[in-house]
Order: structure tokens, then sequence, then C-alpha cells
């Protein structure tokens, strides 16, 4: 087997080789064993956003565009209509997906270089009463940019409606607290900054918000108000669960603990993206973004004047980085991810390594 | 940790240790070493059902149950009306899934203990011409049954409809043969007699039949077409695959091929069916079904008078042996599965231990 690449990538990441290791093991998942790690994992991703007493942790089977739309099936009656707040790839697939099952949705957009503007959302807000919740994609990973969440959450609530907080490239770094915070529910996935293995996405919804919707989803399986009552009945999970990706993922979750928690793990990732920046500019390389609004997960760099993509990965691949293409609408680009078992040594090696591959072009 | 338990139930299996420790490397899942990955994967379970140059492999993240779903999702038109064979949980799932996306269904029904007879299918198509579509589950796991999907796919396809076979616990050891057997869709998982881990399903299904399905699916997530489009523009997954299990799967589904295929595995499981009616029948315990209609796959015992499950299952797994519920609506039971990478050995130290287990009692 070839040496293991070092993932620059938005997920799946380099995970820790205990995370791994938690995969060797074969579980039964009817099994007390199993039910009892599936009790932990849903306490533990509450613990990470103080979701504790208000909001219900539901895990499901699939990607992270499974566990949005199953929030969307679940959370968004036909009679209600959904404002997704969009300035990027994410945004965009949320507005597809709930026009897909025939929901009521409208987006409201901005340039993929600007953040969603919350006085510009409390007056969309102000002008159509028929909007019952908001979606909003905390870090879109088509560029990198951090969304204001506070201010946006603050906004939502202030007129009254619901908050679905797309987490999926933020949570487990960039703080989200229940405790605090506004927000209906919450999505993410194991394999990004809580550095587990791809699999499993969740959801952490204010538990009357589950109650309330029994039978709304169109699809059995991307049900979370039925995935939550199977959990609350018997600890199993309704259909066959990945165990060995659960088992990584509360590995993973101990892991975090053990770092220091969100916190530390944002500072990690800060100092990468750091690092990273400061090498890249040093060869001659733009962030695509406004460093103030760039969030410390993946950075969008502009192509330079006749760089070939291909070649240019390969030529790291073969030095063991794997980066990542871009996603822009308008510019050609390319990202590098900050996230996942990774520190200041990676990307300094990576950084040699970029420097070498442009010396010998 | 505790000694690892060995699994006798319909899945999670116990594995391979190889398979198992195939998951210990990280994966980018964009990068050209898992694209042909995948390739490799898709090619292999065409290749375990003879369905090269008819059907098209789709894998799907998820579980059985997603599978299943999204092959209803994705076929299943709204003009279109799916009869569903039903005895046992997994065909009356098929209908309440096809229910909830509102898509026109029915079922024909038998008693658990009895298999689907090709002759009553005939009748009913012949009654009404509006059925387009008919499933049927191969062996229901909720007894263990073994439907005669020869005698059926010979009716459907006399009526000229379509059948869709849920070949989840069968699908790598009993015979699916597309080059002769007039199936248009193959539902499967990764976790059962392909000794994979749990996490993605997959369909193999006629290439024409899924070009004709384009935005046919209600839900995004759950779109085979679109899937398959995919895999076949970049040979990428349209969202974030589980790269260790594929990897996983991969590496079962190349032990598959060293044991000497499908047929080989049948003939193991056979084996480790024989050894287990002996030994129970000897102590007493009565097989549910017919022996003449039961797969090789799980049996169903019934409970015995004043029997404790509950104290029965404990006692066993403190043996090291994990057990199964039974799942039948009219009598007390319990289910041991003859699935995974287990042999004779297992369940003649099986029957040693549950000879103590009764013993104790």
């Amino acid at each position: 087997m070839a040496p293991e690449p070092i993932l620059l990538t938005p997920g799946p990441l380099t995970t820790q080789l205990r995370t791994r290791q938690a995969m060797l093991r074969d579980w039964g998942s009817r099994d007390p064993g199993f039910i009892a790690l599936t009790a932990e994992l849903r306490q533990r991703l509450l613990d990470v956003a103080k979701g504790q007493g208000s909001h219900a942790a539901v895990p499901l089977q699939g990607s992270g565009t499974f566990i949005v739309e199953a929030a969307i099936a679940t959370l968004i009656a036909p009679g209600d209509k959904l404002l997704v707040l969009c300035n990027g790839a994410y945004g965009e697939r949320m507005v597809t997906i709930a026009r897909r099952m025939g929901r009521q949705v409208e987006a409201l957009s901005w340039p993929e270089d600007r953040v969603v503007e919350p006085a510009r959302v409390a007056e969309a807000l102000r002008g159509d009463p028929a909007v019952t919740h908001v979606a909003l994609v905390h870090c879109e990973t088509t560029t990198g940019i951090l969304n204001p969440l506070p201010e946006i959450a603050a906004a939502v609530a202030g007129a009254g409606r619901h908050l679905l907080l797309d987490a999926m490239s933020s949570f487990g770094a960039l703080p989200v607290d229940l405790a605090t915070q506004p927000v209906a529910a919450v999505l993410a996935s194991s394999n990004k900054c809580l550095e587990g293995v791809p699999g499993i996405g969740f959801a952490l919804v204010r538990e009357e918000m589950l109650a309330a919707r029994k039978g709304n989803s169109p699809s059995v399986s991307l049900d979370l108000e039925a995935q939550w009552r199977g959990f609350e009945s018997n600890g199993q999970w309704r259909f066959t669960p990945p165990v060995q990706v659960v088992a990584a993922l509360v590995e993973a979750l101990r892991l975090l603990e053990a770092e220091g928690g969100p916190e530390a793990r944002r500072a990690r990732y800060a100092n990468n993206l750091r690092v990273l920046l400061a090498g890249m500019r040093r060869m001659g390389f733009d962030l695509y973004l406004d460093e103030a609004v760039q969030a410390p997960i993946i950075a969008t760099f502009r192509s330079p004047e006749g760089f070939g993509f291909r070649r240019f990965y390969d030529a790291l691949a073969e030095r063991g980085f794997l980066i990542y293409p871009g996603k822009l609408t308008q510019a050609e680009s390319f990202r590098i991810g900050c996230i996942g078992a990774l520190g200041q040594g990676d990307f300094e090696r990576l950084l040699a390594a970029v420097e070498e591959v442009r010396a010998s072009a």
C-alpha cells in the first residue's frame, strides 16, 4: 500500500489513528454494548453545542446532504415556507432539496465573496410574513466564508421565525452555543471538524419541534421525528447503523474532549490557516476572500495566470498532499483545507512541497 | 476492551479481520485512488450477479432501507403502480415507503410461514393491468423464508411487468443471475452475505430504466438516476461517501472471489445451518418454518414454554455469542443467523454454549 497522503480537503479528512482503530471491531447493532455507544454519541454531540435539556441529538445514516434533506423533510410542513440565505453552493442545494420535495422555498442571495447580511435578512422577514423557517450555512465550504451566526440568529428570532443552521463544516470547531443562541436545528456530519470518518450526519433539534412533526416527512428513511422516537423508545437505530462509523465518531468525540473541546480545536485550525496563508502569500498566491471573513476551515486561492490545476494537484499528490479543486462559479481557483488531525508541521511541509512544485514548473 | 463476540444476526455480521483492516486508512473522496476503488466496487457488484452489459451498479450511502426507498423513488413514476408481494416485515416496509411518498401501491400478502406463490402473482397481474412494477423480498429476514425467485421472475416478465428484487439478505450467497433471470433492479447492502461492514446499499438496475427516470425521485439524496449519472460522468460519488466502508466492501468482495464466489459461500452457510438445526433440534428447539422453505441465512426458532429470551440472550452474550430477537407477528420466537465470516466450528461452540445455558437454567 502507498504511504498515506495527508488530506487538505473539506472532508473526508485525515483522522487520528485511534479513531480509525476504533473500527477494528464488529458490533451487534441491537446489543446493549452498542446501545450504550449510541447513547454516549448522542450525549457528546449535545455537549459540543450545549444543547442538553433543549435539543435532541438525532444521528442519521448517510452524508451531510442526507441530514440536511431529512431536516427539511421533517421540520418544514406543506403550509410552511423556508427562506434560504445563499452565498454558495450549499445554500443553493438546500433550495434544490426543498423545491424537489415540493415545499415552499425562496432564496435570498449574496455574491460568493460576501457574507449574509443580518439587516437584509430582517428586512426580508418583515416583507414576507409567510416565511416560517430560515436556513443558513454557517461556513460556506464553496469559498470558506464565515457567516455571522450570532447576528443572523438574533434577526431570525427577533422576527419570530425558526433558524435551521447547516454547521456541516464548522461544528466542533467554530462556536455554536444552543444555550444562548436561538437556533432551532443544527445540522452537521461525522467527518468534518469532529474528525470522525464519513457515514453519518446528525441534527440537534429542539425537542418540541420534532414532536410536532410526526408523519410530516415524505420519506421513511429521512424522517428525523421517527428516528428520534426510535432512539427514545429503545436506544436503538431504526435501521441498520454503520456501527464502525459510529464507534469511530465516539472515539473522535473523546479525542475532541481530550484536546480541550471546540475552543482548542478552533485555535489549532486557526494556526494552521495562519501558517498556510503566510506561506502561500509569500509564494504569490492570492486568497480569494477578504481575510476578515475567512473561516479557519478551508481557504480558496485564485489560480494564477496559466496555472494548471491538474498538474499542480498531481505533483502535490506525489509528495503526499491531497488538495481540493475550486467550486467558485466566477473564477478559477483551488482550495486547501485547514481541518483534520493536522498541525503546524504538516502545513510547513505542505508549503515546502508547494515551493518545490512551483520551482520545477 | 472485552473480547469480540460472534454475531449470529441478520447483520451487521462478524466480518474478516482483513475487511476491517481495510478501514485503517484515510481516503480523499475525489482523489484518483478512491475513484479507482469505486470503479472496482461497481464492477465487482455487477460480477456477483452477472449484470455486466445490462445493468448499472449504483451504490448509495445509508442502510438497506435507504436503497429500497431510493429505488422506489427513482423507478416508480406517479403514473405507475407498484404491487408488493408480502410475507414479512420487509415487504410491508416497502408498502409503507411507497405510500408515504404518495406513489400508487398495493400489497398481495401471504402468511409469514408461506412462500409467495407464482400462480397467485400471475393471477393478480392479469386482474390489474394498472400494475407496472412488482416488488419481491428474496429472503424475508422476518422468518428466514426463501421465496421462489425464478418462478416469480418468470410470472412477472410473462405479464410484461418489471420486477424489483429486495435481495438484501441473500445477495452474494443465494443465486441471482441477471443474464438469465428477468429482474429490472436488485437491491442489497454491504453488510449481509457480502460480509462487508454496514454503511452503503446498492442497486443493480437496467440502464435504460434508470435513464428514463431523470428527475423522477422526490428526493435529491435518494435519487438513483442522479447518483448513476454522477458515477458515469466523473467516477465520483455525488455526495461524500463513507470512504472506509467502501474500502472494506471492496476488500470483502475480493475475499468473496477468493472463497470461490457466491456458490462456495452458499455452501458454507448451508453447512452452518445444517449444524445449527441438527443441534438445536437435539435440544428440543423447533424451527418455525418448514425446512423445505428455509433459506441458509437466518433461522427462526419457536420459544419454548416459559422461555425467557432476555435471560437466554444475556447468558449467551456472556459466552461470546450474540443472537437476535424474533420479529414474528404471531408467535414468540428468536432468531439465529448463519451468515458472516463463520464456519462449522463456530456453530459447534455456539451449540455447546446453548446446552450449558439450558442446563443451568
